[in-house]
């Protein structure tokens, strides 16, 4: 079975799926509240399409994976960007494709690394390491259907950090 | 000069002024990512108006107040909510108020609570306690103004935890 190289995540390399929550990529970085705080502004947008779509906010408790794993399936959100921002210190991997008959991409997020994925970026499903993780999540609410999964046709494993 | 009591950061406390974001707080709560993951969902909206504004996530990296502290100001954003997530373990405070002329809330956030304000909602600005604390914050970006502030007529003084 082939495998996934794990990558860092960075703006650069993560841009063509989307963006890298952090300070070091602000644009933009603002003193405000009289000079008592900091705003990184605008890290990512939050994209939600559809006419009965809004942006919620969320937790997910993601449950620990082990390595080796086996990338079998991705899935992607049709109306809406996905946000993701670790509350604790373990760190993730992001598993990511620009389509879904190319290889994919294993990015490991340092603890303070929030990603979001643009609207209709195929991933995989959240992959926590070492313990239970909570993420805030900022994604799309409503009525519509919003996720597309497929299942490889070929399998891809990630070996080891 | 008056005092504002600190009151724990209660759900049913704080609906008049937005939603606490933890776990406790979710109405639906789904097993997703076949059982690896839970999903709290739907703690907060993103409530965003005006024709050219949209939603956007950013971090604020705020420095510790001290107490006591003198409430003399507060401010609001009339075209959004703004949602604030602690992304480290020390305590903040919120103050908040229904107008500008009744006595404003003070609240103490438990690490791990984040919080929601509703649109237009009078708040004071971020107030980190300890130690130098960054938090996420989804708000609107966009041309139009988006912030009144206002000098209290009354300063109000929260004196210890």
């Amino acid at each position: 079975m082939p495998t996934l190289n794990i990558e860092p995540l960075t703006q650069a390399a993560f841009a063509p799926f989307g963006e890298v929550i952090e300070p070091a990529a602000a644009k933009e970085v603002h003193s405000i509240n009289e000079g008592t705080a900091t705003r990184f502004d605008s890290l990512a947008r939050v994209d939600v399409s559809g006419a009965d779509g809004y942006p919620v906010i969320s937790l997910f408790r993601a449950q620990p994976r082990r390595l080796p794993f086996t990338v079998t399936m991705l899935e992607r959100h049709p109306l809406g960007s996905q946000a993701f921002m670790p509350l604790g210190q373990a760190p993730y991997l992001i598993v990511v494709a620009l389509d879904v008959e190319t290889m994919p991409h294993a990015f490991l997020a340092r603890p303070g690394q929030g990603i979001n994925f643009h609207r209709g970026t195929w991933h995989h499903p959240l992959l926590a390491l070492e313990r239970e993780s909570d993420f805030l999540v900022i994604d799309r609410a409503g009525e519509a259907s919003n996720c597309d999964e497929i299942h490889l046709r070929e399998s891809w494993t990630i070996e080891a950090l």
